[in-house]
């Protein structure tokens, strides 16, 4: 029986499709009507938006040269403080739109007139009600406890609107691969699934990316989390160095999310101390040099722009978390101790 | 035979003590020069002076309502761009004062003309000199490789920094309290050492905290990955919720950062689930109701104030890293794999 979790991931490309055609207009209406009125961005968000956040933490400062801050929401709703707002465009992500620790982020900014955005899957959602401004992600009903589909459609609505900030119009032509790259990645790591047994007793690991798939590297641990309550440890590979790199030893477990581009030689170097450790590598990428080193190397699509790669570097790691419970007896669709919409102040 | 690490987490106290004596005026003439030339704080650093930073966000943004951004420092040195800083105070945190990437962010802020602080245990450090201003941690050196005094040394200088803008008398007092009451954890710690074997063959945990204490929950993570190369993974109660309580079984190790303040509710529910699911409980606490609930129990001295609580709370998570580390044989002074200063790009 196919479960719902093994759906929403194979529907990522026709929702990545759908989000780009419909949505591009609407990023440029928001980015041109807000354009000028900020010299940062203030992004609030959990759990997976959290991850989507931070993709979108290099984007805009890479793409656009706008530095970007993480809100930390409990300032708001616990400490019930309220940072001058002056200078920050508020950018909310939730695919639910209902954590109320969200929604008052984007309720100050209203408060205090700063231009806000909402990126959610629920335009009648309180945080889209709360913004300035909403774009919806329109991927249809998430079902699936843990987040695939709102994820990647989160990160292409991060490059709708870092695009038409820019309007570059070569770099959309880039987000217009995207969906048949997302369904090339889903097909080649399925051909794959049979040899993630080999994960059945793995017990710990670090899932190692940096710059933008900093967010990769999160967001595959979450999803190893959520579905098998395994815990790995996201690490920036310059992170990793400053202490983490204590834990290679033999036959422990390195996710490597090392796709072509600026950071291919950093995580070079890391799967290179890996391999002198002996420690297990998986790796996503696209360099066969790399790949090869790997006991499970996971391939992506060649020519998919660094600035867009971890929408499509994330897709095997869906596909390996859900394998993994699945040799495990788990329940892909129904993790241990999880809800769908988490509600924290 | 005493360990340099032991040493330096005794040290506290007095290096404490001679900082809030020695640079209360420094960081009263830092602000007072700085004082309305921007509208929100970046701060760059790494590893424990990372730590050191998320403290800050908390910090800057209750008590002085300014938000902060922690910078991405790859998006400078290796990505080679310059976000437009027009805004920001640059911050950048690092005991040596050596990390290239995080010398690149000031010497970005530099070239912009923004106004920048560079917080270090050397006056001579390319961080130091990059910086339009230094606060100096005058620690003495640390030799330990996991660093104890210069990281509660930095938060110090957050505190000192943070007060000097708000020129709060009552509050200054607060941080002169607190190398008595480092000293008092400190020494109600080392009277429960031997119940620290009890950690022999721990394998994995999560550390907990939220609000200020998040940066806890990811500095004593990151002790106990150092000294012992074990993998506990920090969360903030809130994002604890959104997928990770997945992983809560019997036995499971939880370590509850739960000192007295706007987050002890959070906590006190973090701590009731781990209760629920026969977890193992560490609590480091003030408050008996909480502390009651743990298999160990740690004592923090009544009457921190909630936004300084991090400098002493810390304090039996040094103590618990160090003792894991001695009950498994390993030299607190020299962690596999590691070295004091980590030059990453």
């Amino acid at each position: 029986m196919t479960s719902i979790l093994e759906q929403e991931i194979r529907e990522q490309p026709e929702v990545l499709r759908r989000l780009i055609e419909t949505s591009a207009d609407q990023a440029q209406a928001i980015m041109d009507a807000v354009r000028g009125k900020f010299n940062y961005i203030l992004i609030a968000a959990r759990g997976s938006s959290d991850n989507a956040a931070r993709y979108a933490q290099y984007l805009f400062q890479i793409v656009n040269e706008v530095p970007v801050a993480l809100a930390t929401p409990s300032v708001f709703s616990l400490y019930h403080k309220a940072p001058k707002l002056e200078g920050a465009l508020i950018l909310g992500i939730s695919q639910s739109g209902q954590s109320p620790d969200i929604v008052s982020v984007l309720e100050e900014a209203r408060r205090q007139g700063c231009p806000s955005v909402a990126v959610t899957n629920d335009p009648n959602s309180p945080l889209a009600q709360a913004a300035q401004f909403d774009l919806d992600l329109q991927t249809g009903q998430e079902k699936a406890v843990a987040a695939t589909k709102t994820y990647t459609a989160s990160l292409v609505a991060m490059a709708l609107l870092s695009n038409a900030l820019e309007k570059d119009k070569a770099a959309f032509a880039e987000i217009q691969r995207l969906p048949a790259q997302v369904q090339e990645a889903v097909e080649q790591t399925m051909q794959q699934t049979s040899r993630m047994e080999r994960y059945r007793y793995m017990q710990h690991g670090a899932v190692i990316g940096r710059g933008y798939n900093y967010s990769t590297a999160f967001e595959v641990a979450l999803k190893i989390k959520e579905l098998t309550g395994i815990t790995t440890v996201p690490y920036s590979s310059a992170d990793f160095l400053h202490g983490p790199v204590a834990s290679l030893t033999a036959g422990y477990p390195v996710f490597a999310i090392a796709p072509q581009g600026v950071m291919a030689g950093d995580m070079a170097a890391i799967i290179a101390k890996a391999k002198a450790a002996v420690a297990e590598l998986v790796v996503i990428s696209d360099l066969q040099e790399l790949l090869s080193q790997a006991q499970l190397p996971l391939h992506i699509p060649h020519g998919v722009a660094e600035w867009l790669s971890p929408i499509v570097s994330v897709i095997p790691g869906q596909i390996l978390a859900w394998q993994m419970a699945l040799s495990r007896g788990l329940d892909p669709d129904k993790p241990k101790n999880l809800s769908k919409v988490t509600e924290t102040l």
